[in-house]
């Protein structure tokens, strides 16, 4: 069965929570960004990724300055813009983006190659350090832009832009004997082309895609290949010489994928290569393929995921570690991958009509990938961890990824813009239209249609996820249509409730969703109600980080304690087995925000003075009884400096 | 009062215990890294050291190879047979330490340098480079050497050897214009300056370790001169060029030692620095750099002290992170901080009689120092972790610098010698030999002569410590002498017990020390009972990783759970607060030591099959009954790779 693409033209957010982060994305995100990428905010780490465009469109004398993979950020921000103004109008951004979009254009090479960095700074080096070099992630990114603002605005100029790359660069690279036997070291172009592909229907895109796929990780190693002949120069000395090329495992592409078992190496590398598999899988009905989604999944997502929907356990090649191995305070976790997990489950989605899917994307959204953004839209994370205590951070190195609070922007600027872009395309994430069946993933407010034969379903969420219980679809159709809802039932609900009209559904239950089909007519009201107790979360055995300890959690959203609420020592702080949990509405920044308190204990230090690092036979502290209060992790560190942690200490009452 | 040193020929190591180690490095250490100086152990990395002397001697043609310390590791090995020929006559091994410093001393160049590094392979760089590259620590240990084996065998050439290089040193540095005004790196060159006055009594050893001490830290910085002056060019480039001469606090030279408030960077350059402040605080009685020794004391040992003695909580420097963060899993510790440690509370000890130095040193000998090297004396750790999970060390980045075994040699070779110089010399430890007060510090089972005025004061320590509880003190001297004894009571011990002649006796305790003033005759017996019971150790409230945790003391040894005793996942087994525990002599590798066992829990997996990564509501493990059994630290990791840990959750009963 085929799946459509949700025309986000039709969708209407009206979501209180989630619409108000689309609309500081618009009011506050975007125009901020445009800031950062013209270098026009005082504080940050300069971007000058438009500079860039204009050098290299010989509109401007000057050097290349920042990543090798600075380009991205300006295609991230025309994607972002295009969803933006898909969803609302706005003539003078609209100016601004298609100005950039002609300056993109103007950058471009008579041959189709676009890339500001190799063509200003080292127009000899084309295409001779795929390993380390971000070309084919760069333009990944660009092909991505070129359809979202084909798709968000109708206009073709980017559009074409970017075919003209692709077909470019898929005269570069393929088997012949002229071609490059090679592919990206940050995939990337793979999951663009399948987009580019679904736009255009040329094969081309996705044989391009396969190839690239295919390729990765088969011997003689084209990394080796291209280092020895570009005379072992390397890009990136981080952890030695050319180590990207000698730790493959750091990109996928240490062995072929049909052989890999498990999830490794730099976590958004790993997730955005996956999307491009599933997505490809699907499209060219590759069982081979479907099982390495699988299976790669399976270990990602079973072994190796943070409850908070973080990827990557470590710092160092920002990267996974292994099976269990989930530290809460050295972790990375980094905004990017959570949102290559959002894509990654998405594209599963579209695979498997498998609620579990759903639920991790969920988990990630309103976690990690939120909590990515500070509440004003102007600062950012980029590593995201569950525990962090700030004093430390400065001494210790194995805490030099962290900081205790979001930043204005970074030299390595790649967050920022792809939240903005992921919360402007929330689209894609709510809905799974399948030919016969219309999945809603995400409760998120808002009205939609879907084409279904010639006709047209349409409806309309409402409530208020994730903090209140009831969500309420209203089929807002004006010609009746018969079609299969299939709702999903989050996993972190026991008891799930439906009305149609007033009457209880049972429906059938399937993976996770329910199906409802019927035919539908303006008038009928689905109520589902989940119910939201906070919830204990218990790790796995395996995960020493987690042993004797609890997480909260209530509907999606994972809790944390903070300093500004609950004071300094987090550690000290336990929760009884039994104690019961309050749920309350803050006020403040945590204004329509669900905040819980629960009875729980203090190891305070018997006496407050001077005392050893340690003492026999009884603890220095006597417990105490301190009311704890959680706040959505997402939220935390917006408030200044202090300390935060997930997972507290469960002790017997 | 003036302190001697006690003559180690009138020392006998009688202790079953030590006395085996100590045998062990005579007939298996020193003949195993005398290998691994000549090249000849086959898995071991090489040494060269040796090649490296006859090369700079011009015996041999080739290039120096190795760290630009290597020659410190013969100083040390010199070390180490100085103070075992002293004990037990070897006529060969005489012979071959003769030759190796024949060979020094052809090595030495005409004016007194010696350094193989410069001599052979950058002979115009000569007190070039401070900062970076170990020349006076070199120097430092050598005249070390110098000095124990005058001390030891009585035999002049080295300590002749020795006081040409030391004053050409002399000569090189100083306030003189001509001179430089530098100082080392790493420092060394105090402490074995303030040694080679104490065998010299030439004022200008002392002047000159002076000189080097208060240097340190002045501004303008002489490490940035030295840096200046040599055309930037850096030798280590570990953390980004010049990382050495920029991040000044790693060798605690950023500020004057008068200024520095807490214990700093790397932890062996600070506790062999503060080892040479402390012998010249009280030689020259100055009480500015005494009040520096407390207070730096003081921060280390209250606020950055591991409980096995270890020091550096992070392997980023091998250094110090800040007050009260002690991870126990990815801590440094490395052997050599531990023995500088040892040497450090020495010449505390020597300037102050208060037991808690010697508690601090006992900490350190018993566990992280005997930890460094296996059962075996062919294996040893340069990092000793308190909690090891190997599975995951290889995985995770955190952990690069962990081994879950000890290893046969290291390219940075400084620990194994070192571990053997400080068993082969524990008499300076034993005892603190104040000329109107012998203190004895640690209860070795040794035989020893002290002069008294006029007379000798013979004494013989016998028992089975730190295993069994009774320690006898015979006096052995064949003419009643006067003299004041003061025998510590070590923290460890609630209620100890002394008897003199088989009567109770309680005399005057004063800073952790028992003081008995008497004519003491041959006949005289003290008889020292030190209960030992098992001890729960309770971390302080600030320190987060041992939150909710208790570790096992017995005596001075700390224990620890293993793999090989309990199994896999050792996070999930918990100590009741009330459990009794049972202390019982080991079998195997464990003969003659005891071992403790407890009734705890385990943390069972309710169902073995494949778990996800959280579950809700309840904790997928149910409590089950589990005998834990505890074996001493130090002895960890003597029967393969497994996992291991100290502090364990402590539950309700």
């Amino acid at each position: 069965m085929s799946i459509m693409e949700p025309d986000l033209h039709k969708l209407k957010i009206s979501d209180p929570f989630l619409g108000h982060y689309q609309q500081l994305v618009r009011d506050v995100v975007i125009p901020y960004q445009w800031d950062a990428l013209n270098d026009r905010i005082a504080e940050a780490e300069p971007s000058h990724a438009i500079t860039n465009f204009r050098i290299a469109a010989g509109q401007e004398h000057g050097e290349f300055y920042g990543m090798v993979f600075q380009d991205s950020d300006v295609a991230k921000w025309l994607e972002a813009v295009a969803w933006s103004l898909c969803q609302k109008p706005d003539a003078e951004l609209e100016k601004t983006a298609d100005e950039v979009i002609e300056l993109v254009a103007a950058a471009q090479c008579d041959d189709g190659y676009l890339n500001t960095y190799f063509t200003v700074k080292a127009p000899g080096e084309r295409w001779t350090n795929l390993a380390e070099c971000h070309e084919l992630y760069c333009a990944g990114h660009m092909i991505e832009a070129g359809v979202a603002y084909f798709q968000g605005t109708g206009k073709r100029p980017l559009l074409e832009v970017v075919c003209k790359l692709a077909d470019h660069i898929d005269s570069v690279f393929g088997p012949g004997e002229q071609q490059l036997h090679g592919y990206p070291g940050h995939p990337e172009i793979e999951l663009a082309l399948m987009r580019l592909f679904d736009v255009t229907q040329q094969p081309r895109y996705l044989a391009l895609a396969k190839y690239f796929v295919e390729e990765r990780g088969t011997q003689p190693h084209f990394y080796d290949i291209e280092y020895e002949k570009r005379g072992k120069t390397s890009h990136w000395n981080t952890y030695g010489p050319a180590w990207m090329v000698q730790d493959k495992a750091y990109s996928q592409a240490h062995q072929p994928l049909a052989e890999q078992q498990t999830a490794i190496g730099h976590a958004v590398r790993f997730v955005y290569l996956m999307t491009g598999v599933a997505h490809l899988a699907r499209l060219s009905q590759d069982e081979g393929k479907r099982q390495d989604c699988l299976r790669l999944w399976d270990n990602m997502a079973q072994r190796q995921l943070y409850i908070t929907g973080g990827l990557g356990s470590q710092s160092s090649g920002e990267a996974f570690s292994s099976d269990y191995d989930l530290p809460n305070d050295t972790v990375y976790a980094e905004s990017c991958a959570s949102i290559g997990l959002m894509m990654f489950a998405r594209r599963m989605l579209e695979m498997e009509a498998n609620s579990h899917y759903a639920d991790v994307m969920e988990r990630a959204l309103f976690n990690t990938v939120l909590g990515g953004m500070a509440l004003d839209g102007k600062h950012f994370f980029y590593v995201n961890p569950l525990e962090v205590h700030p004093k430390t951070l400065k001494f210790n190195h194995i805490y030099d990824h962290v900081r205790p609070v979001r930043q204005r922007w970074f030299g390595c600027a790649c967050c920022p813009p792809n939240i903005a872009r992921v919360l402007t395309s929330l689209g894609h994430y709510i809905y799974t239209a399948r030919e016969d069946v219309l999945f809603i993933n995400l409760y998120i407010g808002n009205s939609m249609a879907f084409p279904v034969g010639e006709q047209e379903l349409q409806l309309r969420i409402s409530g208020n996820y994730p903090w209140q219980e009831q969500i309420k679809i209203d089929i807002t159709s004006p010609v009746a249509v018969e079609h299969t809802l299939a709702l999903r039932l989050p996993d972190w609900c026991d008891a799930p409730h439906l009305t149609l009209n007033g009457e209880t559904v049972t429906g059938e239950v399937r993976q996770g969703y329910l199906y409802l089909n019927r035919r539908w007519q303006e008038g009928d009201t689905l109520l589902l109600t989940l119910p939201m107790p906070v919830r204990r979360v218990y790790g796995n055995p395996q995960v020493r980080q987690q042993a004797g300890k609890v997480a909260i959690q209530r509907g999606p959203l994972v809790y944390c304690l903070e300093e500004a609420d609950n004071g300094a020592g987090l550690h000290n702080l336990t929760l009884p087995a039994d104690s019961d949990f309050t749920v309350f509405e803050g006020k403040g920044i945590f204004a329509h925000k669900m905040l819980i308190q629960a009875e729980g204990y203090s190891r305070q230090a018997a006496d407050a003075g001077h005392q050893p690092l340690w003492q026999y036979d009884r603890p220095p502290t006597a417990r105490q009884a301190q009311t704890l209060t959680f706040i959505p992790w997402f939220s935390w560190a917006n408030r200044g400096e202090g300390e935060m942690r997930i997972w507290v200490d469960e002790v017997k009452a």
